[in-house]
């Protein structure tokens, strides 16, 4: 097989880029190692950035969205026995998120997909991108026992953290950044009303908590929890407990708790490897750089890296220009750690840290009063949670 | 003897305090346990917040700070190769510094006190103050082999972080928090012209340095050291050399090095105690807590526990309204705490910390990028930098 541009990754990067790509003629392939269903089966984060919403307008996939996703202004943040409200509408000028599962996303990207007749390869097993430093890069994979070679022109590397895209760039080229948190997040789906409209999320001496939502008829709740905890110790009831024990009385009287249709531990993590590029092979996403879920980046964070790489391709194929390619890296770069930064100042602001000297507790109480007493400080945390600009 | 209110410590805080009470008519009495040469040997930083300016004018002692002091509406912040300005006048909305020796402040309060016949005892050993949780408290001290003693309503611990009065409340009643740092900084003070007429920030992986200055004519230096250094083991030249290694190009070679006319190491501490009030004793400025120096908020600190102090006072002798005793503690505490929380940021961002991941460093890399292209952060830093409203 030849196409100019071979995607590694099904998820919602590479099929966001394959759509972006298709669009403007630049034909591609998009190889994913699990099934469709397996990938849609994932329950992943759903809050959305203005310009990541953008994106999927831009993509043709943003129908659903706009009709099912609800726009949120704001959130709250529990503290201190009391609810601050953070009005990302005003204090944004204007910006807000947009919540919309992932599931759903990746769902409307496949069928945008299916609807341009896109090659996306399910099952391809075995990937493995070959030659990245010549300018006849190829990709093999497995399918039933046959060989596969794609021939491109750019590999784009966007299979997640596990994947093999950065596991081709040789360890004397790649630097690796990480930092792991002492603890992790136990979350529950649930079928029932969520508690509040928008976001809460909740810093308490017994632990950080987070009252989010997929719709208004999926709930989804988070609680910090110890890394040795397994998910079998926890009961629905148990988790339940808890979380109300973590929110403020007057929420944790209206919460209503339900069965849990999907139960998980999750690690927080910080990651970054650079450079993003190594010859034609362009990493993207997860591949690249994980956050802590506190603040939402994640799924947004990959957003910006197709953004450059989508226009970069576009001046590459359509106008003989690759600066966007020579600058990808550094300026993908420029804006992960940003969203790092981000998402490390939100976790360490309202995540109980085991080893926490009381003067650090005292000064995570004092950034939330400072932050709800200032403009600037306000304005600083609604620019990042609707996205600093591309 | 007798007053109203017996100030413990004969440092810039008690002497203004003194100052403000005696203009409203309330007596009061400080005691000082070194002479005054000494207290005005003493060198400090300079760096006075626009309500603390407002305050010394209130006191009547404003007008050679005026005319002497250097109003700053801005500073340099150097970083990776770069040197950016946080124009604090912009992003405060008006608001500046004023760099005003703080031995010059000391000197202004002492010829103030000396014109109105204020009541400083200088000398006074084992100053001790008892009956505290009565309401009828005093304070005795030694001088010339002579134990003297004061009747007064209130007490005020204005005596800095090693002085008696914080040591006064029981253990069982203080709560102390504290962080430790692990490095100090080295200062030499010279006749030189400064190198820069505004202040110039220095992160460097050398180490932090810092470009400050009392006047037009003398400058004052600092860089990060170890905490095991000994000051003898920095000759002058040394320290010119390792002061120029961090900083940019340009700036090193601009910078006029001459004799130390002081040259010492100071351990960086942050520390808050808690309550600032025990029955009839109001502990103020160092004698409740310490910030380390990068952003210039110790004095300025101190400023504010006189601002409500002082208030607070006024409206128990003139108007028989205690609210402002009773609320003493918790007001002051909130913006002490503001101004630990600006310090430990201004110092986590602009020190090297031996112990950092990589990872932590990059944050800190990016949280100077992430500033110089946000101007609600400018914003943040420069409302804090100029000081937060009382």
């Amino acid at each position: 097989m030849k196409a100019p541009v071979c995607i590694i990754g099904g998820g919602p990067s590479g099929l966001l880029l394959s759509q972006l790509l298709d669009i403007e003629g630049i034909d591609n392939i998009v190889l994913e190692k699990q099934s469709r269903e397996y990938v849609l089966g994932r329950i992943r984060a759903g809050v959305l950035e203005h310009g990541f919403a953008q994106l999927m307008r831009e993509a043709r996939c943003g129908e659903r969205m706009d009709r099912e996703g609800e726009i949120h202004e704001g959130f709250f943040i529990a503290h201190d026995g009391v609810m601050d409200r953070v009005d990302l509408h005003k204090y944004s000028g204007g910006s807000s998120v947009v919540v919309y599962g992932q599931t759903e996303l990746t769902r409307d990207l496949y069928e945008a997909r299916d609807r341009m007749n896109g090659k996306v390869i399910h099952n391809a097993e075995d990937v493995a991108p070959h030659d990245l430093k010549s300018d006849r890069p190829y990709v093999t994979y497995r399918q039933g026992g046959q060989i596969f070679r794609v021939d491109c022109d750019y590999v784009i590397g966007a299979d997640g953290f596990h994947g093999v895209s950065r596991k081709s760039i040789p360890r004397e080229v790649l630097q690796e950044f990480e930092r792991v948190y002492p603890f992790g997040w136990l979350g529950v789906l649930s079928r029932t009303k969520p508690v509040s409209p928008e976001l809460i999320y909740s810093r308490h001496e017994r632990g950080f908590a987070l009252c989010s939502l997929r719709s208004q008829t999926l709930s989804r709740y988070y609680i910090q929890a110890p890394l040795e905890d397994k998910v079998e110790d926890w009961s629905d009831d148990a988790f339940w407990t808890e979380l109300r024990n973590r929110l403020p009385t007057d929420v944790a009287n209206k919460l209503i708790s339900g069965p849990s249709i999907e139960k998980s531990i999750a690690p927080l993590r910080s990651f970054v490897a650079e450079p993003m590029r190594h010859g034609r092979l362009f990493l993207a996403g997860d591949a690249a750089h994980i956050v802590p879920p506190t603040g939402a980046r994640g799924l947004n964070s990959a957003a910006s890296d197709i953004y450059y790489l989508y226009h970069a391709m576009v001046d590459h194929y359509k106008k003989g220009n690759d600066t966007g390619l020579d600058a990808y890296s550094q300026r993908a770069l420029a804006r992960v750690w940003k969203a790092q930064r981000f998402s490390w100042w939100m976790t360490t602001l309202l995540h109980r840290f085991p080893t926490n000297l009381p003067y650090e507790d005292r000064l995570q109480q004092t950034e939330l009063q400072y932050l709800f007493s200032s403009e600037k400080a306000l304005g600083s945390l609604a620019e990042n949670y609707v996205g600093l600009p591309f």
